[in-house]
């Protein structure tokens, strides 16, 4: 039975907690969040103590931990964890500051734990088919990746503030996404050229950020990958990406709640894609941490790594510079 | 915590065992089946006991009872279960004899426990919220029903020898679905006629048997029903219907794992459905396991009941005797 | 130039009309209608002349007729052009009686001239390409064939009077579908349920027709097909079919004019399918006609012939009857 | 009946003469053409005669002309049609020379003639429709446009050379598409910045072009837009865009010849995109056309003028600046 500890169990954290407690093997010994009503309930709800970061670590039947709390802790408690020799599963990013990623990125490295960063899309069922047929050759060499990646609503403007900014809070998960798709054969960013605009809300404005960004990168093979995001499509979450190859194209579309269609004197009416990220990657969150803990039985490496974070706040910060300045940047 | 117990521990028993253990407040205490290994496997997986249906419905603890056994003992199982004051969730048919089924509701009724049939289709959720926005008056007076259901691949032949028949085994859910869909409002059946071949298997016809069926039902109010039924679809499990309305029309449509897309020289290429009913329904088994236990808790009658498989059972058997004699059967 | 005479300056003899003119080497000479300023309206847009049929049959430069005038008039105007040597190109149906359609066949093929019947659904460019691939056999043998045919709203009562009732009328056009599908290897109806209900209006049940019909035909190979009409779908003209068979389905989607998607907060809305059969069918209207003319020219049989609408006739006929007495037909 | 001259009879010019000869009202009366036997065939066909643009010019009875000889004529027959008093419609582009292009806008204003140019997308049905319903504010405000535009496959290195690069052969229709939806308010582009690789044949690089490339502009006020095109998808010509706005999204798919889905072992499969422009963009061209003698008739200003040509012209040479520099353009 591995002994699990919790960090953080916010709304993220109850979702990792739910699907911890369905995972044959697994037991989740502690729940820790500085807010105690919270940690109790969910401590309560899973049968886990609330408890302590302090206590978990030391805890020697503790062998993984599962970082859910806000952003600013992620880089503490990932060096802590490594430390004490634990294995962890922490959600996106590593840290706003890329520099502090790769500092831990190396501590992890020293203490020789498992560090799986939780870009959850690449456990999406429909993702993970078209990267798989893709691998297959199904359609050739990869040529161009088109990414759509629009919010239902843009959080209220104090999330803003400490988000980091829509390329590290928002595309990091594309630039994942494009370092999945078109680097696995070792091709890497080159060139990245990155415009902005704010059309939503203009208290994003006054904060600096944009909400709708139009990304271009272009590899060194010569692969091209546009992303497109917005904080707001009125029809629900919008998460589609389509890969042009040699030979064909894979295109993914939108997870819908039924596959009902109503057909009507004002047209042909199918569901709305999934209200959020909870919704949509539900299936994807399970798989991740199932995966990750398949990963610590068998000793293999996990899908995604600290290294993985690294390298998707790099482009990140390369994003942000390039809208701020107006130019394009080399890597 | 509700004590429950399950008899039969085979593919359709498995999948209600994992469903018992992951709802809250449930504890699966007893796993009964004639093969001892397969009870015993069964009954570690899920921390139950393997036992005997004699044990388990002499366990006071126990308040309700699973029947997922062959058809042939439903019959008893449910008189027995009743008799003990057991509440009752009993896969599809109540009995092959519409005559036995019908005494089966006796005997529920008298011993005043919930006995609710396993017609999965019910709590799939495209067909539940089709039927939702119909009964909301979305498309208007319901006028029509087509039904369209397909087996990936016909069974064994000693299967359909003591399946009852393609009409009891395979379009009791189909004549439930009518039910369902056209019936809510007190309407009925009035006429049926049944067409059938033997189209896959010429062993399926030495049983007497058909394998591909046209049936068509008129309601009191003239509302009109077609089900198109085969037991072989080279493309997967086919699993649709649609309601032409006064208003508009509602059409549930398959399910596939993903949402992939592949343009190639030859087409663009979508998934196919869901390779069987054990995927198909997957979500629909979840549905219905946990609305029978949220009906015992809250009192409240469950949405599938014996009567519903009595008349399910009813519409069979007139199916039956129409194709056997070529002509409709008057209800 | 091949001379051409329509009779017939309707509402079809003007797509007729139009149709022929775009032809090249057609010349549409004469334009009968006893409503005489319809004949001079139509002969003016198309260079032809306003004339009557004694003319036009008399006028040993035209070569072939078009009969796009009231079904009561086809039967005469059918043996008149014949026994003028006049190649027959008329819409359906032949004559509302099967038994004078009989006697126009007989009168046809002793005159041994062309006569094609517009069952335009052959020329439709999506039907035809999935008959095309049935007879390919890319679907292997075909089992089942699923007709869904429904008209936008139903017409006034007077012309339903004169209609020969629904199954004449309206379902013909499925009966030749069926037998284009399902009968091009020799095999044909051996058995024929009708039900049939009124939904829409009152006033048809008055003149004891119905508007709302489930048909199901097995043929001697013990193939099924089951068809389902209605006189209003909401949501505008619904003509689609499916095939299924031993090795996959064809399926015949409807057309839409755009294929423009909105995505709202409503949900995600195509097009309603076209709003009814002239714009449905509007390519194969223009297909019929010039594989009429290209077959007078090439000596080649027209692909569909006034022995096809006899026999369509016999099994609107065969529907009628059974929906009449509430038992199949056997045929 | 106008009089028309055509300057091409190459293969868009054919299909401008046969759209020519189904219009009412018109004569298609001098072909013209350098190659004499082809001038000749098509004035047979269509009734006109083999002429010369001298000779049409002069002819008074000459109102109009079709433009549709290789871009490189386009600039002199522009200018002497323009004096010769003559409305033109033209093929794009105007010329490859942007400023060449403003001196013929100049001279086709002095002349006080109109002159349409063939940028066709605009009267596809799918496109106008969703542009239609933009304006109607169905969405709300535009704030995003992707455009995908994808050939079959590359043509030949020797068209390349003389076809002004990619940014000004294929991409100007792309920046028309990009004018067309987003800057009808009298928003324009701002900043332009385009990427691109040479991913399909080595040719193309020793001719100093791309074959695939990624183009985004940011507005005035703020709209975005990415256009990514590729000279080969192995799948069809693949002519999509869509709108995202404030309010919804507006998506145009593929046309396809016909609604037959295929449901087999190896998934669902429907039709393939149309082949390439001449099939995609069929209704369109017929519709351009009938437009532009409409527009003289009535004396509306046509749909898109040499002045559009000129504005598309303007960001072809921005972008293919933008890709020679590595830097985005400012306008």
């Amino acid at each position: 039975m591995t002994h699990v500890a919790l960090f953080g169990a916010g709304r993220i954290g109850r979702i990792h907690a739910a699907n911890l407690c369905s995972l044959p093997g697994l037991r989740l010994t502690h729940v820790c969040d500085p807010i105690a009503e919270q940690a109790a309930a969910l401590a309560q709800l899973t049968g886990a103590a609330a408890s302590t970061p302090e206590a978990a670590l030391a805890d020697p039947a503790v062998q993984a931990v599962v970082i859910a709390s806000p952003t600013s802790t992620h880089y503490e408690l990932i060096e802590r964890s490594a430390a004490a020799g634990k294995h962890i599963f922490c959600e996106k990013p590593v840290d706003l500051s890329a520099e502090r990623a790769r500092e831990c990125a190396a501590r992890v490295r020293a203490a020789g734990v498992a560090c799986m960063i939780g870009f959850q899309r690449r456990f999406d069922p429909t993702f993970e088919q078209a990267v798989a047929e893709l691998r297959r050759g199904e359609i050739g060499e990869p040529e161009m990746l088109i990414v759509t990646s629009r919010d239902p609503a843009a959080p209220p403007a104090e999330y803003i503030r400490h988000s980091g900014g829509i390329f590290r809070d928002m595309l990091i998960h594309d630039f994942d996404v494009f370092r999945w798709v078109l680097c696995a054969d070792g091709d890497e960013a080159q060139w990245i050229s990155a415009a902005g605009s704010v059309l939503t809300d203009p208290a994003i404005a006054e904060l600096g950020d944009a909400d709708s960004t139009a990304v271009t990168i272009r590899t060194r093979k010569g692969r091209l990958c546009q992303i497109n995001t917005s904080r707001r499509a009125a029809y629900g979450y919008d998460q589609r990406f389509e890969i042009l190859g040699s030979r064909g194209m894979l295109q993914c579309g939108n997870e819908t709640r039924t596959r009902v269609v109503r057909w009507g004197a004002d047209g042909v009416r199918s569901d709305n894609p999934e209200a959020f990220f909870l919704q949509r990657y539900a299936a994807a969150y399970r798989a991740e941490i199932s995966h990750f803990f398949a990963c610590l039985q068998s000793g293999a490496r996990p899908g995604t790594t600290v290294e993985d974070g690294v390298q998707a706040q790099l482009l990140a910060d390369a994003a942000a510079a390039s809208w701020a300045s107006g130019a394009p940047v080399t890597l």
